[in-house]
């Protein structure tokens, strides 16, 4: 009786709907049916998005046996908003850390995620991804990846386990993954932009319908549709939403247009919006992050983003109204940026707080020459220079430092109980270093909900949807209230892996 | 072109599908299409739900010159999980307010709302509710709800500004509305649960099939599907998820089966997710509260949640083990849920706070009898006997009596803060009476986004859904992170007439 009442629905939608209708109808909100679409292309494994997810997926798809993969990339470029980000990979129980005689596990790592993500990350996502980290980093050196020779303790860590490629940015992964993919085969289209999805008459994701010749900035798609046919598994790797600003005024009216953000323009959230409409469960999508490490004085991510983050350690950040430290420098990164956006005057505005660091120390870091190059932070001989050109109370700034040198001294910091291992004797002596800090959203917590193997699940029966799967940024509820830097491209490189191996091992 | 690749994706889809087919592609997942469904009732407005929002909207549709309207409920009794609630109303400029000498705005308690929203409430909506929350206490008392002739002070409200139900329950005001409904001629429908949305070409929402003779308790329908036309609008009115464990829990993995909720069966947020598959934008998702009120000493909302929120504002709560407070007791409901959640043991065990009060004011709420009848609640002679009872140190429970009468006398809590205004000449004197707390699931912030109009908003157009409207706790949002006791009846009466009023207005 059931089944009837709903064919019946059925057929009316297929005899009544005329053409004007299917305009609005079959829109970007609806799935269309496989039976009797004309294919134009047909691969093993479709993969949208070609940030660290999707290409590390296409290269696993290939290694695993796929015959043949493609990457769908909305953009004129490959690489994604991972191609613009610092570059910093956390794994446990790696070679540097052996070298360095760091004590590590997984178990570790997930304890640190934990923490940052106050109770509410996935716990089996997150330890899925630290017991795989080591071999995602391994694909990373295997296609030609270089990272610094060193190890750094970034925020929220509880040991030293990230490494940064050399160039320190993303693109010193994306570009060897990228060059692999070429090496495999793997089919790489840009300008395609995801249209919707094609289901089989059983529920099953067999493919897209993608717009062709796309024109991001103008927003105009000049070549055809294509249905695109995934027969294996359709992987979807379409990142964050930091750059919608409706989206993330929806969850946090302050984020507003005005607020900068680190991420690449592409970085709109569609892809998610679509797996919605299809029933997947979207989580966590009001935890949006944003980076204690970034400048007001420049755009995105900027040069200062990778600079903090790098100088953190032995830095101490200072509010300018009073000269003290307000918080622990290294803390969690909502810690962190909650406490900068506390900075400000009496009407309310931001006076962002201001990191000072030794020069020696800091021209450790190559951006050091291209801050101030560009202009975005400042050396200064002297205390007394510095603190009067920001117009620091003098004498309580020079307190601060001496007793923060103190705590580099003894390796305890009493203000905030930050970690001094990596201080240790480092002092803070002139000539200084100072940059300005102001948060900018960085990473979307949220996303769909998935499982151990990266399948998208159904809203109302919690089972897997067919053909589906998701990875990275556009997956939620990994980390939780805030996630910790350097754990994004591990989670990215290693469930792009696991949604290739499941859909091989499945085929 | 775009189009006509379109039409012919879908025109597939129209022939391809088949009975096996469909079975799956036309599950609940998907909206059907207006044209040419033999529908097989008509209204000019049709509600899904029948709780505050679902009865005030047809209330109001009826009054604003709506000729037929319709409520569609699926549990076997109406009035939803309203019924079962604190039956608590805050409202600004309420005749209350001026028989008791508040001073109170609308503006005030927008103020108070923003704060516990921890920034991310949506200010417009709230200072719509506001601004007509008093209207909305005005249609409860034309029905003939009963209120307690003096206001309550609840936690994180900056003045008394609460009325509460003579039942000291929700069912104190859906009877009454109910009994309205009826009058005006509302055709009500129960057991018949929403299986799809009807969307017609253009896209706006036509109407709903629904199951009909549903059994929630087995999950089965016993009659026909039907198909249910608005011509005018549809207004989802389907409450929250603190009952959908599994949705719950993807927010929260801390929320499980075990974990206990206040709310009614029927919570389980079906309409909410039907309207993500539609293309409406999930709020605030991650944003569930759990009641600081609560007892687990009995199920559901029980006796001691009214009788707490009474009792707090001249109650001390106690940590078992040191005898000493350890919130303010009037602090908005996650600040005082997360602080009573830290009463743990060594083993992390749960170890609930105690709530102490004078038998002599607990035992003004009519829920004091009831609480020493069924066992939740003690009554103890002596500080000395209570202490023992529950092997708190006697001496500094004591001395924090002494230093809390202290604040008494001088209307200054140096402790915690806490507003004294409610606690004038209450002194904590034997006998006394105790109930223990801690959180129980209570109220699902987040939700679909609707405008001020409560229209559904699509997800990548930020336009109305035509025809879709959705009020009370399936929307997202409104309140932020955390929601002030007794702002939900408000919301919901507000919104189900703000949503009648836009549709006539519009008809």
């Amino acid at each position: 009786m059931d089944r009837s009442g709903h064919d019946s629905a059925r057929r009316s939608f297929l005899k009544g709907a005329g053409v004007a209708g299917l305009a609005v109808m079959a829109g970007p909100a609806l799935a269309a049916s496989s039976d009797e679409v004309t294919w134009d292309q047909t691969y093993d494994i479709v993969i949208v998005g070609s940030g660290f997810s999707g290409l590390a997926a296409a290269i696993e798809a290939k290694r695993k046996g796929a015959k043949s993969v493609a990457i769908i990339e909305k953009m004129p470029v490959f690489g994604g908003n991972s191609a613009i980000n610092g570059g910093l990979y956390a794994a446990p129980d790696t070679p540097l850390q052996q070298e360095e005689g760091v004590k590590d596990s997984p178990e570790i790592m997930v304890a640190d995620q934990m923490k940052a993500g106050r109770g509410i990350a996935d716990e089996t996502l997150l330890r899925h991804v630290a017991t795989h980290a080591r071999e995602g980093l391994e694909l990373c050196l295997e296609v030609g990846a270089k990272f610094h020779p060193f190890l750094q303790q970034l925020g929220g860590h509880s040991v030293p386990r990230t490494y940064q490629t050399t160039v320190n940015c993303g693109a010193g992964i994306t570009q060897p993954l990228y060059k692999e993919c070429k090496r495999l085969g793997v089919v790489l289209v840009n300008r395609a932009k995801l249209k919707r999805f094609i289901r089989a008459g059983n529920g099953r994701v067999e493919g897209i319908t993608v717009d062709t010749r796309y024109y991001y900035d103008r927003d105009v798609a000049e070549g055809p549709e294509r249905h695109i046919r995934a027969t294996q598994g359709l992987i979807m790797a379409t990142g964050g939403f930091s750059q919608n600003v409706r989206l993330r005024m929806a969850q946090d009216p302050t984020l507003t247009a005005d607020v900068g953000s680190t991420n690449a323009a592409g970085a709109t959230g569609e892809g998610l919006l679509q797996m919605l409409r299809l029933g997947a469960i979207p989580v966590h999508m009001a935890h949006i992050q944003s980076g204690p490490w970034a400048s007001p004085d420049e755009g995105g991510f900027g040069y200062v983003s990778n600079y903090s983050i790098f100088n953190f350690p032995h830095s101490i950040a200072i509010e300018r109204k009073s000269g003290r430290r307000f918080m622990n420098e290294i803390a969690d990164r909502k810690t962190r940026a909650d406490a900068e956006l506390a900075n400000r005057d009496e009407q309310g505005n931001p006076d962002p707080a201001l990191m000072i660091t030794s020069f020696k120390h800091a021209n450790q870091h190559a951006n050091a020459r291209k801050v101030l190059k560009y202009g975005v932070g400042w050396k200064f001989d002297s205390l007394e220079k510095l603190a009067k050109n920001y117009q620091i109370p003098l004498e309580p700034l020079k307190a601060q430092v001496e007793e923060y040198n103190g705590y580099v001294e003894t390796g305890v910091d009493k203000q905030f109980g930050k970690s001094m291992a990596k201080a240790k004797g480092k002092y803070l002596e002139a000539p200084f270093m100072v940059v300005r800090l102001w948060p900018k959203v960085h990473y979307c917590q949220g996303g769909v909900m998935i499982n151990r193997d990266a399948q998208v699940l159904d809203s109302q029966t919690g089972e897997p949807i067919p053909g589906l799967y998701a990875a990275g940024e556009v997956t939620g509820g990994v980390h939780g209230v805030s996630r910790l830097g350097s754990c994004s491209i591990p989670e990215c490189i290693v469930m792009g892996m696991t949604a290739s191996r499941h859909i091989t091992a499945e085929a």
